[in-house]
């Protein structure tokens, strides 16, 4: 971003929202709207001129797009956002999440904000090392379920999972600390059973268990985590708070793997955020290193060009940042695996779930699927 | 609820769940979906009868609505969400989230779930002692606005409004630690100017500064607000994490006054979590002893009904919890209040804004409200 003379403004967040009008709605009314809104949340007329030159949002354009909508671009004093994640969210849609026909589709961000920020701190190459995959092949990841079962059954399905060629194996995100396989217990018996598995193979398949918990309990069960030697976990940002999130990162630890859980309120077509920002984009600022959403063909309406959006968001260029791996979910079987593998490229986590179980042989399912990341894609 | 014998069930959590099917879906394998999405994610025939019985949500039953609607109810055994809000989060909306056509409109709770949650430590009696306003009238919060001034612009007006009537004035919430008015130097000037207000006039005007901060900074702001002798605070809990204001909730300390930005992903009117549900019981649940909320006729698309049903999930039973002040904001102006005192009732929170700031003097205007919530509504 240019420093901006004419008021003095060094450094500036350049957001673009699409804005989908109601009948007799103006569309440049609807986005000096967003523009007060979002910072002095009053009339024009109600605020100074300093004030309106300063701290309001300052529209850059209004331009039609097709299927009547518009497309809007905002400037905001970087400032603003105070360095702060929880004011930064604020102020790109935080007043205006509450209105409608308002979608964020971009964000140019100011190199000082990106700078505060962790980013991946492991990235590719340090989940690479962590499943010992440094050729440049797709991992395999599967999901460790279903909720209900037993520690002593969840265990065994991840010795089986480890011992047939997955590279990564993340508990479901919705095991949390349940009676039938409490966590303390189930990170135990699932981190041995994957131990043993390796010293058969001699890979280096990894658990990410999920340390999705309570205020307060979540570093805790981190350091239970990294005692019993995963070397990432499972988080779900939208259900701790992405600052929490962002604020581990910073601090150092395991691979971060994040779940889009309760994310989807935000991905309406007409208003939101759109993916590739909030899990593309903003998910790696805050120190994802890989970021699992779902993929297109699946059980949730994510189209190809969506999914190819969030997996650049992720991998391209962020500043300083480094990359994170793009973790599709969903609609990837073997009758499908090329396809993938050629729309994703090789630096890609696929994750199986319910395609995996629904086989009749797991583990013969597993090795299946790991053969053919082996290859190449065609 | 009733315990479920042929389960073995204790306790179960009701959720009603409204579709909208796109062509050709049918409504009961959608709800059939819901039950395994949110609890398994797998397919019907991958699970064990017994998980089915035990774990899979159990669907009570489809019936349609007009609009080409359809209502589902869905038992969920109570332990799947293991006491843990973020785990709770997730059964209710976390998965089905990212899918389309789904409203979350109800929620039975379990006894248990209800007893583990903070719910307003303060309440409606909490914030009328730290007002001063014992009688049952309306109290009257004014928004100290805009972002951009200065500290000792914004403790003038903070002096202006605790002068002039105004029982509880809060910090914009986009005021975080900006330089132009960082928090510390805020929050002492605020304070000290509502004190002199009060040695003035008699009254007990209380200064609610904004504690919204990154993650492991909001308990620090909340001790410096306690030492500066404010009573309460506002938080945005979308920013900061709904377990996150409810563990500072279940620690005790001041009144927590909510503020709804970013939360309005989920208010898409086919797809989401209905305001009484997030903004009025969850909220109330996590510990909010007042919820702010768009009052229709504002510049926000909340009907009357909807805000009557956030009413009502405040102040209605809920379990043992205390019941907490609905705090309408928007489209409430010396003209109207009289009209709003009927809607709401007395034990209401009304939030000016614009509305005060957009006045020749907000002193005199201010003064105006304050007399309009004094007498009766007609």
């Amino acid at each position: 971003v240019a420093p901006d003379d004419e008021s003095g403004r060094r450094e500036e967040l350049v957001v673009t929202y699409d804005l989908t009008c109601a009948p007799g709605e103006d569309p440049r009314a609807k986005a000096l709207g967003i523009a007060l809104e979002q910072t002095v949340e009053l009339p024009e007329s109600c605020v100074t001129t300093e004030i309106r030159q300063r701290v309001v949002g300052r529209l850059e354009g209004v331009t039609p797009l097709p299927e009547g909508r518009f497309r809007s671009v905002i400037r905001f004093d970087a400032e603003l956002a105070a360095g702060d994640l929880p004011q930064l969210l604020n102020l790109l849609f935080g007043n205006i999440s509450l209105q409608s026909g308002i979608r964020l589709v971009d964000i140019g961000w100011p190199q000082s904000l990106l700078d505060g920020m962790p980013g991946p701190r492991h990235g590719i190459d340090g989940l690479r090392r962590a499943c010992g995959v440094s050729r440049r092949r797709p991992l395999l990841c599967a999901a460790l379920k279903p909720l209900g079962l037993s520690t002593t059954e969840l265990a065994r399905i991840c010795h089986d999972l480890a011992s047939s060629g997955v590279d990564l194996i993340k508990d479901d995100h919705g095991l949390a600390d349940q009676r039938a396989a409490p966590f303390s217990e189930r990170l135990a018996a699932c981190g041995a059973a994957v131990r043993r598995a390796n010293a058969r193979t001699g890979r280096s398949s990894a658990y990410f268990p999920n340390v999705t918990a309570p205020a307060g309990e979540m570093d805790e069960r981190i350091e239970r985590a990294e005692a019993e030697g995963c070397p990432g976990i499972l988080v779900s940002p939208f259900l701790v708070g992405l600052d929490t999130v962002r604020r581990r990162a910073r601090l150092g630890g395991p691979i971060v793997l994040a779940h889009p859980s309760l994310s989807g309120g935000f991905f309406h077509p007409d208003h939101g955020i759109a993916p590739e920002v909030l899990l593309g984009q903003i998910f790696r600022m805050i120190g994802c290193d890989g970021v699992i959403f779902p993929n297109a063909d699946g059980r949730f309406p994510f189209s190809e060009s969506t999914c190819a959006a969030v997996r650049d968001a992720l991998r391209g260029p962020l500043g300083e940042l480094a990359p994170g791996f793009p973790v599709p979910g969903g609609g990837i079987d073997i009758t499908r695996i090329d396809h993938w593998k050629r729309r994703y490229g090789p630096d890609t986590v696929f994750l199986v779930g319910g395609s995996l179980y629904a086989q009749p042989d797991l583990a013969e399912a597993c090795s299946a699927l790991a053969a053919a990341l082996e290859g190449p894609a065609d």
